[in-house]
């Protein structure tokens, strides 16, 4: 077995064979196979495809790369959800704990962002004191005693994808729906939950642009899911604009705690209930109602027990932006535009996120947004509030949003796309 | 401009620009682009193809990323000639100081061996003495005084070719004809030659395996040859049975002196002489007929000044191997096939050629041919003579010729390919 004949197979349209994926993922972790050599196959893969049985042993052999985890010996179901990317999505934050208050346990292995969309431990580090790193002994017990952990995945899970998706990020073999696939699922399995809900993102602010490439992820990994034994279902949501008010770290954090006070934007509140409602019933738990664990309190209990248990002060105040600019509504009508794509790289200039993996991230900086579209708005109106601690990148982040915002004349009538646009299982 | 961009354009079917090209090739030479990235951009081009533009600019780019050689000093017209590679092609041994003869001046640039094709310097080593490395000064010295020189490339010439040429070998990314034709076209620019004749070998020994590929690659590089101000012509010649009636380093050697003594196997002498007549046509110089330059000794003249201006010693006897064995015709009849592939494997496995760069070359070892296609041979006569100083070596190599002779009945009509199958002007 060599690189060279893998890569040959592929380049001429073949379908590779369970010893070839098998070979070629543990040479790669073992570095045996040089990154030029699996780019030039990721690249290879990207353009002539792979059959489903391919990405499932792909799949396999990733997992296969490192440890699996087991939350057996817990004794209740477990349930995760998997978001592929958007902008202002801090659903893992509140949907968490309302899970596991509603009786299923979340291990909850999250990411940091990178590019334009925020990452979920960004947002949870600007709370002072929280902890992302944890042992697996650490996580286990923060599952057992709180119901749901939220932290980042430890080094021993899928190596082979860790060095691969660090190699596509920068071989431009990232829009590959066999390698996405394989990469979340990889992760996830390993992760060892139960029951996954996939929460894959349509529109500008996502990574697929379209319905029919999305439903093709959906499809790919549901698959990928159940034939590794974890009940799998998908749903696809709109990302054409941010979800709710902000996008940033302490400001999406500010308003999980309003969902899970009971208030909170209504699009975060419907897209958390029906993303919880799918973890419980694929998790195989009933009884309780989860907009009634929001309404209850005992979803900002766990909230609460939670991050306490990873060292983070649920009272301290949260990080506040030193300076903010107000970008105004440009004319009196409908708002039928507020480009999630536009406001995403906005607020990542403003230094809500990073351009590399080492940059550091302002806890402060984002965008909150005065309104919606489908709301009526005045000219001059507060539109969008743009923080930063540093004031220099403003006309950055207001070139960003050039092209953004649309306001149609007074009485145009508008309906802003559902939330939830398509369910795979 | 960054690695991605330019990966993620012809990724998608785009035209690179010349800027993207110009910049993309001087920044990898520079290594601000890495090879995991410049094979993902080689893959593109391989599955996605280049325009004659786009092939254009590489192929400039590449030229300008060293040195450019001159040598209308010397005041007479400059021929070379480049062989796609095939087995038992010592064309260019009798060619160069043949065209020397017949008044054009040859800077020869060659290369070594790798795989199953042999390499013009590995050939000329087995000369007692004689030195593949010249500075320019010495090259230009060689030329002036003998009318041709035969010597390695300089690394001066299209280094960003030489660091491309590495890296497809190890990523399966060596059979795109844009990368091919503009690999060989740099150099060959670069080199400073007035006229060009390219030799596109094709069967089952060359690259190229068929007659549609071999002409998409000779008319891509004759263009790219007229566009940079070379006269350039490219003959198709047949590679289905190895040339002449030998195959390793020594020994075509000792053919190709018979060849330049007046003598020689006819397909040797009948490819030298078309190759000679291009040349000397496209260098604009008429007057004698190559024919008679190798009958009247004048072209063993230049031979002998060539390779003693480089350190050889052209009375000193070849080297021989140390064991011989005889491979017999298997029935009497017709001898259809004695397959180039084959052989250039079996005298490669006894060590006329190596597996990787650094590899020695036996000088001795190799394979002799009794008879060729077209002949009637009788059962037990002998058929190839193998030479080897490495006996161990025989099984491998007979291994490797196991289908390679087929004999027809007696009285079956064969006519063997002639040796030129088209030209491209």
């Amino acid at each position: 077995m060599d690189a060279i004949s893998v890569i040959r197979a592929k380049r001429d349209r073949g379908e590779l064979t369970d010893p070839q994926i098998d070979w070629v993922i543990d040479a790669y972790t073992r570095g045996e196979v040089a990154d030029e050599q699996m780019s030039a196959l990721a690249m290879a893969i990207l353009l002539n495809g792979m059959t489903a049985r391919e990405i499932s042993r792909w799949t396999d052999a990733m997992i296969r790369s490192g440890e699996r985890m087991d939350f057996s010996s817990l004794g209740v179901p477990t349930a995760d959800k998997h978001s592929t990317g958007g902008v202002g999505d801090k659903i893992t934050l509140p949907l968490a704990p309302l899970v596991a208050a509603c009786g299923a346990a979340v291990p909850q292995l999250s990411g940091r962002g990178l590019g334009h969309t925020g990452g979920t431990l960004d947002k949870l580090e600007s709370i002072p004191g929280w902890r992302a790193l944890l042992s697996n002994d650490e996580m286990l017990a923060v599952l057992r005693d709180c119901g749901a952990v939220i932290c980042a995945a430890g080094d021993g899970l899928a190596p082979a994808d860790k060095k691969l998706y660090a190699l596509r990020d920068v071989t431009g073999t990232v829009e590959a729906i066999p390698l996405i696939a394989s990469s979340i699922m990889s992760k996830k399995i390993a992760e060892g939950t139960g029951a996954l809900v996939l929460d894959v993102k349509v529109g500008s602010g996502a990574f697929m642009k379209n319905l029919d490439d999305a439903r093709e992820l959906a499809r790919t990994m549901v698959g990928l899911g159940r034939s590794a034994g974890v009940a799998t279902v998908a749903l696809l949501t709109d990302m054409s604009t941010p979800l709710g008010l902000t996008a940033g770290n302490a400001l999406e954090v500010r308003e999980s705690l309003e969902v899970l006070a009971g208030g909170g934007p209504a699009d975060v509140v419907e897209l958390t209930l029906a993303l919880a409602r799918e973890m419980l019933a694929a998790a195989g738990v009933h009884g309780k109602d989860p907009a009634d664990a929001l309404r209850d309190g005992s979803a900002m209990d766990h909230w609460r027990r939670m991050i306490t248990a990873q060292g983070g002060d649920v009272d301290a105040p949260l990080p506040v932006a030193r300076e903010t600019h107000v970008i105004p509504a440009p004319a009196t009508g409908v708002l039928t535009t507020l480009d999630a794509y536009a406001v995403g790289v906005a607020a990542w200039r403003l230094g809500a996120g990073r351009a590399r993996k080492e940059d550091p991230v302002q806890a402060g900086a984002g965008i909150e947004l005065h309104a919606k579209p489908g709301a009526t708005v005045t000219a001059g109106q507060p539109l969008l509030t743009l923080h930063t601690d540093t004031p220099e990148r403003f006309p950055y982040a207001i070139e960003a949003l050039h092209d953004a915002i649309t306001v149609a004349p007074t009485g145009t009538t508008f309906t802003p796309a559902p939330i939830v646009l398509d369910r795979i299982a």
